[in-house]
């Protein structure tokens, strides 16, 4: 190589840094507004880092497949293709099969929505699609969606998305506190806002683990019903409590009001990416056109899976051995909090699903406190990635779900130092 | 049963009735602007229509599965899953995983695109979702999407979502026409409107075949560049050229203007739900972050099935037959209308892809035709799906890519005399 090729090589470079930095400029002004509403979520952050070699994760709320039989997914596999591969393989409708629907409606009416119908099912490509869905088909930017605090980090990314406004309305042992629900309407309809959804997760709340009381929930739709807002019900855990007696979604009795939202994701696996939205009759035909304007139409390929692995498997027998893993897993977390934490931290006892929920005494921020516990070799997700608020939390959500209880037992250990540190600098600025 | 039993059920089933209509007129109110946008797909319609046995469908454009080796694909699944089910089953990342991306590459680069980097690739659920992605990130309300008219009916639909001003831009039979594109450019800029993207089909435009001409492909990125407009290629068929050499993307030598869209439906299977987009590297962390806001990530199980299908198939010589079948499909398609339409029709003579697209005499309406020609036994897809305009439409799509030759040879058979009739009403009409 000549040195006048290395020159003309580095112009080239140039050429093209110089070429890319003016498309950079230049493209800024073509986001649209949503666009910069769109945030790396908090938990994908910490998705990336608890994947290294040696931490403790009690971050990410994956399921436990550990019980799940693969090698008879696997067969099913197979056999779905070999058997009826020109429609595994093929586009379906956009509504998702009719035999999946189905199979949504017997695994809804075990967690007690009876006598849904199939025709108003549309299967999604996982239930944040269907929580994405909801928002573009019923708010215009500027609109209010109602959530609980803490709420879900995917749902908050979702609606930021369409520039919702997200109030968080405050929850107690019991779930959402209908009184604060009621108030703060009031005000928001007061300053002249258009409330159009409560999206809730009413049973084993993700971050929380708050279940909404059984005498509270009829009393929560009322209240929106009267202020003519939908509730959005996500309920991918209801099939997860610990007692094996599912709480009665809003939905059952209620469904002209409510939209509810379930997953495979948790009752089975995450990898097929389907969930389903149950909607209301009336609203039915708009929600499953704007899914179909999202993808066409959901895996023809893992919904006959589904439907078939279901069919062959046990799979009541299976979320019964699923509810006793996440149950001694939740146990196994509150006995070590208990052993190792410092008594100035509280948490929540769930009575299912995946998350327990510390509460750290008021002026600790516990998003530094992450970085210290991946040197201590455990990932946690602070507080505040679960409100639409910027301020700094003082609680964290440890997650039960993906982990042995010997390995939840050695990541509180391990956290249980940068907390009591935390808490005795926080204690000592305020002496 | 008493008579007060049915009283009271009859109450009962009125009561809900009307609980109904009360929900349905009171959540009227709470659809999104956006919402009123969203459209029941002409395609989607005849999609349920054309499923009924003893019809031959000209209608959908489905790929031809014929010579897949589905034992093979059934196998690969049952491998991946019991080799890899903890991964298979769970969730990934939301770029997708770095093993298909680096296969999509290899992909890509057959068809032009040398040197794409996987980091700027983003798998999504189809490339359906990446259109969405793109509208989602570049559109705010009232922004102008170009398109080629006649173009691909989901992408309008998706579009449309977003509420956006779409305008179609002519065509000649080498695509859509530089003067037009910079003669529309300068209106719509004169008019204040904001012009965000191009889409384009160059390659075997759905629905007209058409292809961008080689010389033209350059001029119509520089246009857009000049006029900072982003180019959203859509490039499905591309691999799918009857003789074999795809014509160079747009993208190949634009990397910092075009967003390209990629698919697995048409070289593999629309089953699995996966397309993909490659991204302007300054442009791709906000579409990443989009995509992962409306699906988390994409199915874990079928990026696996396919990237591992790919490994140990001989994909490149199936596409070779995939090409051969389609050339002959297409030939048989052309000699079929050759020799049964009326001489006033006229149609174009694609190089690839799925599709023919017919020309009748000015003043028919080719809608009302669909139903005279489902009643012949035939169905297609009336011109009026594939522009933005609400006005009637004298062409029709035909779709070759589906059916076999001597099906295709039977459906322009029975569509002919529907087509002959309306020619000769219209003449009539004109006398």
């Amino acid at each position: 190589m000549t040195s006048q090729d290395i020159a003309v090589d580095l112009t080239a470079e140039t050429q093209t840094a110089l070429e890319r930095a003016e498309a950079k400029h230049r493209h800024e002004a073509l986001y649209s507004d949503r666009a910069h509403n769109i945030k790396q979520s908090a938990v994908r952050d910490v998705f990336d880092i608890s994947i290294r070699p040696g931490l403790v994760s009690l971050a990410g709320g994956s399921p436990s497949l550990a019980k799940l039989p693969v090698d008879l997914v696997a067969e099913t596999a197979k056999r779905v293709i070999a058997e009826h591969g020109m429609t595994a393989l093929h586009y379906g409708g956009g509504k998702g099969t009719e035999e999946l629907r189905e199979l949504i409606c017997e695994i809804m009416a075990e967690e007690g929505i009876v006598g849904a119908s199939s025709e108003d099912v549309v299967v999604t490509t996982g239930s944040q699609s269907a929580q994405d869905i909801a928002a573009k088909v019923f708010c215009n930017p500027g609109d209010v969606v109602l959530v609980e605090d803490p709420t879900y980090v995917g749902a908050l990314n979702t609606f930021e998305a369409y520039q919702v406004e997200v109030e968080a309305i405050g929850m107690d042992a019991a779930g959402l506190v209908p009184e604060e629900l009621e108030r703060r309407i009031a005000e928001l309809e007061a300053e002249g806002k258009t409330i159009k959804l409560l999206y809730t997760i009413p049973s084993f709340n993700n971050p929380s683990g708050i279940t909404l009381a059984a005498e509270r929930r009829q009393r929560v739709v009322d209240i929106c019903r009267e202020h003519n807002i939908l509730v959005l019900e996500d309920n991918p855990y209801g099939m997860l409590r610990f007692d094996g007696h599912p709480l009665t979604p809003l939905r059952a009795n209620n469904p002209d009001d409510v939209i509810y939202c379930g997953s495979f994701s948790k009752i089975f696996s995450p990898g097929v990416r389907l969930g389903w939205a149950l909607v209301p009759k009336h609203l039915y035909r708009r929600f499953y056109l704007a899914a179909e304007a999202v993808v066409l139409c959901p895996s023809s390929l893992t919904q006959l899976l589904v439907t078939e692995f279901f069919r062959v498997f046990d799979w009541r027998g299976y979320l019964a051995g699923s509810r006793a893993v996440y149950a001694e897993r939740c146990a196994a977390m509150l006995q070590a909090l208990a052993e190792y934490f410092p008594a100035e931290a509280e948490w929540t006892t769930p009575d299912g699903g995946f998350f327990v929920w510390v509460t750290l005494p008021e002026g600790i921020d516990t998003y530094p406190l992450l970085y210290q516990a991946i040197d201590a070799g455990v990932v946690f997700i602070p507080g505040a990635a679960f409100t639409p608020s910027d301020a700094p939390s003082n609680k964290l959500r440890l997650a039960f779900s993906g982990v042995a209880p010997e390995q939840i037992r050695e990541g509180v250990r391990r956290l249980a130092p940068v907390i009591r540190a935390a808490v005795e600098a926080n204690a000592a600025s305020l002496r």
